[in-house]
């Protein structure tokens, strides 16, 4: 997508050096737009965890490309394989809920596995077509999607579509293109009136930085929200259709997002309105029966929930928004029952939440 | 309740003036502890939309004293009944959607009216009552709901009983005690093993604000949650009842409260949680036959929502949490249907959100 009249990716190998990675600092956005430079396995865990960029499809990405700078450290050691191993679990533990991340780096070990020599080549071709997949269902999905936005619009007489988003499920959580956003973008392309309302995101505020950015950059008319305020607005006829992204769908379509999903989708399913997922394939985890209990929800550093970060002064500040010794919990993600799903947008095409219909969409 | 070890309540008249009235300065705590002197009607009017002070039981209690200055003011004007009309729409004006603060003025009206050269006199008397009708409601609410936290800690062989709570409804929401914490301190005080979890309760953050505040203050174990946490935190059968307070209740027990309330119900109800209500029996508008889409719903300043204020360096600072030029939305309550409350919880008992069980309460 363009940043100031420029075409962007969130994250890039850096040519000709081959030994860097680029990524766009998201931290400081939308502020400043600041490119990092990662040239170590350690950096891109850390620009992981500590959420320099972020997103279920990004740190797929990310850490596929972190499975190639740890293949440049360790290859020619006598414990190539074990030190490759032990860096591959460094990388998973990172952030333990997105499902993408682990399929990236097993994708990578199974691929350096019999390279040899070439493991380098090798780790590279497949860090790349990671990339590329991404790039490709982002794009497909918002293909996909594009039929919901317009069946609704048509409903409604070409009235304007009223979507209401969760977190930063843009082209800033993947490669390029986005999931939830990806049919916003096309269907804003192709003329369709459209409104989305941005829940802020807490504790990290993704929506009121991330999105809000993301959708002012594409003229798309918007207005951020406390996410207290999305049962409201439904119940009183102001939201179309919910669409969000998802960390990790389960084989029966329970799906893991950010945290606070699981209550828009209980509102939408009160109100009968519908209620979709948006993801790649890579973001399902057929090996977990139901999300519900059992798919491992991230707890982060309560002094998120305790401070918020924002803009002042023309710089970024900290400020405390409760007592000093008061405790705080952080929960990352929580899981939407399968049942509160309308329907997951794919980039093989749309499924119902169910296991029969999840089945039918990868054997596509 | 007592602040470091001195007894307050959160408004009361300076003695022997009669003509200032104390509150404690709301925006500044936790981290300042501020008296504000008010002497005239204007400054209260300012003190309530500005939410100096906040909180369905206080705004209407403070809104009597607000019409007891304006007595003072307009007392011996040739347009005495006019001028105290006027300056009553001024007060309701305020705050739109909570009910005590409508009861309290007609109320200090229909006193004054026929008070003759005894209006001053009557006006005190009558914001004095108000006040004290708020105290000893906030008490028998405590006692009220005290039997709901023992079922659930008998339930659990008495071990501790996990509340969520939204906003504040604790005594600085009131005159003192509280309605949604009331039970809380008598249960805390009779023993009973509690943890609450806190909503911050965005935009305004009342629960990591004051609320954390007041249960830091009385020693009552508590973990401050962003406010899209309460649904992951059901479902993982970490809370075992949600108790929140009210603006204004239908006759049909549909009840208007902080923004996100409903949504709390909604997964309360999807997880078999009891959720409560506790309120006044001033929060009841019976005029209103269902309150969904109909209870009016403050809109506020959208800048609390694109901005937050914290503690920084020792100072409040605002710290703009979205691009420059994003615009944002700021609706200040929700309502929960009836169909989602299991009881509410008042100082004459406690009933169930039906119009039978609410006229059986204000019959007694």
């Amino acid at each position: 997508m363009k940043v100031n009249g420029k075409s962007y990716r969130t994250i890039w190998m850096k040519e000709p050096d081959n030994s860097t990675v680029c990524i766009i600092d998201q931290r400081f956005l939308p502020h400043r737009f600041i490119i990092e430079e990662i040239s170590s396995h350690n950096e891109m865990c850390k620009a992981i965890s500590e959420m320099h960029l972020r997103g279920a499809g990004l740190i797929g990405v990310a850490a596929a490309y972190g499975m190639y700078l740890a293949v440049l450290e360790c290859f020619g050691s006598p414990n190539f394989e074990d030190e490759l191993k032990q860096k591959a679990k460094e990388l998973i533990a990172t952030r333990p809920t997105a499902v993408n991340l682990k399929h990236a780096v097993d994708k990578m070990l199974q691929a350096i596995k019999n390279a040899g020599n070439n493991a380098i080549k090798i780790a590279k071709q497949t860090a790349l077509g990671i990339e590329q997949e991404d790039l490709n269902a982002g794009r497909l999905i918002g293909e996909n999607g594009l039929s919901v936005i317009q069946g609704i619009s048509k409903t409604k007489n070409e009235e304007t579509v009223n979507i209401l988003t969760h977190c930063n499920a843009g082209w800033l959580a993947f490669v390029d293109y986005g999931s939830a956003l990806a049919p916003i973008y096309l269907a804003h392309k192709k003329g369709i009136k459209l409104h989305v309302w941005v829940d802020e995101t807490r504790p990290r505020n993704q929506g009121a930085m991330l999105t809000a950015w993301e959708l002012q950059n594409e003229g798309i008319s918007h207005t951020i929200i406390a996410d207290n305020t999305g049962g409201h607005l439904m119940q009183n006829g102001l939201i179309d259709m919910v669409i969000t992204g998802a960390d990790r769908i389960a084989a029966n379509g329970d799906a893991a997002n950010k945290i606070g999903t699981y209550l828009k989708a209980l509102a939408a399913a009160d109100n009968n309105i519908p209620f979709y997922i948006a993801a790649p394939t890579s973001s399902f985890d057929r090996s977990i029966k139901q999300g519900v209990g059992t798919i491992p929800v991230e707890q982060r550093n309560p002094d998120e929930v305790r401070y918020v970060t924002g803009w002042a002064d023309n710089h970024w500040q900290s400020v405390l928004i409760c007592p000093e010794n008061s405790p705080a919990a952080n929960y990352g993600f929580d899981v939407t029952p399968a049942r509160l799903i309308s329907g997951i947008i794919t980039e093989k095409g749309i499924c119902k939440a169910n296991i029969d219909d999840i089945c039918k969409i990868f054997d596509r």
